[in-house]
């Protein structure tokens, strides 16, 4: 049989070709494949179907990703789908897989951080599958949620002359990666050092303990405003400004100097010598919104302390940076080979 | 820390110390954690969501279970959940996790299978995940169905008398398997061996691509019964007697004459010189649906040419098999300790 390797689709091109060979049967499913979640027709509301599997040395190093972090993490990354298509996530189901190394007390550990996950997004465990895992220890979430007909948020809604707006900031969870990875490395060349992550702590935790901004799919209903597209970021700004661009069928202006981005990110990037622009585009692991709004919304959201608008639409399919020197750089999507 | 094995708890043991952490917080959520599939309010309908998780090396071996099978496999026992519950299936999330040794025409043949399952059950592929994994092939699919509110069944409804029915027939899954072992064992030993399967094709047919009996529910709506309480057999007859009685408050009386035990099961069972009552109660993996029904509704069934009354429900607890002979013989179930 003839054999090609992955790689050469990459993920987004091997969700293509998976999508192109189903078709819709149930009248009930609004939207399959290809948005944040997957829509499904309840008659009063839209029903919100999200899932995600993080696997031991791909998505997480149990050598410095703490148990009780990765359960919470496994349910926000999930909650923070919902909250994209402007949804409020409702229930999760959690299967896990458990190498031999995996004690009771760490599996303790792990559901302890799903626990407060699912107090901080009100959201209720109610299945899962528990599995022994002849390799590492997996963990596969599926989270529901609801929202409003009409206040449904897609990713192909936005408009030229839209405004762009990103909630937080950009690029602080990159750097947490790179400084874990860093002190890893020393550690093993030297395993009586103490780590002294104190004054990294914000960039350590935005990587450990990723927040899902369902607090803004309120902040925006109590304003009145129904972005007209929205998506979260988790492989980075670049990478989901052209997805909401390509799927509105429109281009995106955006501007350096508006971009969120804390001091400390500013001042590790100099220390890793890495461009913050750069992280802040292809870091990945934000999982902050980005969405688009009508100008005459504007008003309504330009008070918002976490909301920040970083550019607009455009007629024009081109998706570009305008740099603090006022010349224009194209933006493009980094590390889609690479599964993950 | 303290250390304490999984293997102290077996898997009900942690599913059990799991849901104990768990509150339900939101008024949807009617079921969690205990059922078939999970039970979520939605007006005028029960939404069922439930979620499986199979590994290589813990649920499947590659040397011997072809990938079409394997996907079709990973959607059918998650319908079979939804079943159990009375619910007919609408859509279908799968996560996959993709080591290096599979190729873009293995995912093909992966969803190949997962396509012909969809289109058997009338299931729609609306969304998942699809990551590299370091160590082997991981499917986790997550399933919706729907119910009427007043024809949903759950584990816990079975009364005293009911009569206790099962469909199609036990014990094949679990030869099938001892003769694809065998004949991987063989192969090893003498890589030259052309295996020759074709009269048990049956029982390697029922190991490698279950049926999901979705049919029954249909059959059951069209004959107007609403059982009392239903389960899944995925574990063995035993254990899912067990599970029923116990979470009704009632006890069993199955009579070993009763059992449906295909002739080539029989046959299959003398050459591996194991008991074949012993595969129908342990030997799992059989994917058949065991419910209860009212004296009443005993005419409305009899002539279904596909379900099997073998005993009744009892006001005492005991689980109870009546032997050939006359005999009883307290039912256990097996495996119980080993995670799967």
């Amino acid at each position: 049989m003839e054999r090609t390797e992955l790689n050469a689709l990459g993920e987004f091109g091997l969700i293509d070709r998976i999508k192109s060979k189903f078709t819709i049967q149930n009248t009930e499913t609004v939207t399959g494949i290809g948005d944040d979640a997957a829509v499904i027709d309840m008659g009063n509301q839209y029903l919100l179907l999200s899932t995600d599997m993080l696997l031991e040395g791909v998505h997480f190093d149990l050598s410095y990703v703490p148990l009780r972090h990765l359960g919470y993490k496994a349910v926000a990354v999930n909650v923070s789908d919902i909250a994209a298509m402007n949804g409020i996530a409702k229930q999760i189901t959690v299967s896990i897989g458990l190498s031999n190394r995996i004690s009771v007390e760490a599996v303790d550990e792990i559901y302890e951080g799903i626990r407060f996950a699912c107090e901080d997004y009100k959201v209720d465990l109610i299945g899962g599958d528990t599995s022994s895992s002849r390799s590492g220890l997996v963990i596969s979430v599926t989270v529901t949620g609801v929202v409003d007909k009409n206040k449904i948020a897609y990713r192909n809604g936005a408009k030229a002359n839209d405004i762009l707006c990103v909630t937080g900031d950009l690029g602080a969870a990159y750097f947490g990666l790179q400084i874990l990875e860093r002190e890893k490395q020393e550690y093993m060349a030297n395993p009586n050092m103490q780590p002294n992550l104190e004054d990294k702590s914000f960039l350590v935790g935005k990587q450990l303990k990723p927040e899902a901004r369902a607090d803004i799919v309120h902040e925006l209903a109590e304003a009145g405003v129904v972005p007209t597209a929205m998506i979260d970021i988790s492989d980075g700004l670049a990478s989901e400004i052209i997805h909401l661009s390509t799927q509105s069928g429109v281009g995106a202006l955006i501007f350096e100097d508006k971009l969120p981005i804390e001091d400390i990110t500013m001042l590790t990037a100099s220390e890793f010598n890495i461009s913050p622009i750069t992280a802040a585009l292809n870091g990945g692991e934000d999982y902050q919104l980005l969405f688009t709004i009508k100008q005459t919304d504007f008003e309504k959201i330009k008070n918002l302390s976490d909301i920040t608008p970083i550019g607009y639409m455009t007629e024009d399919k081109a998706v570009e940076l305008v740099l603090k020197s006022g010349a224009k750089a194209s933006i493009k999507a980094q590390g889609w080979n690479h599964l993950q």
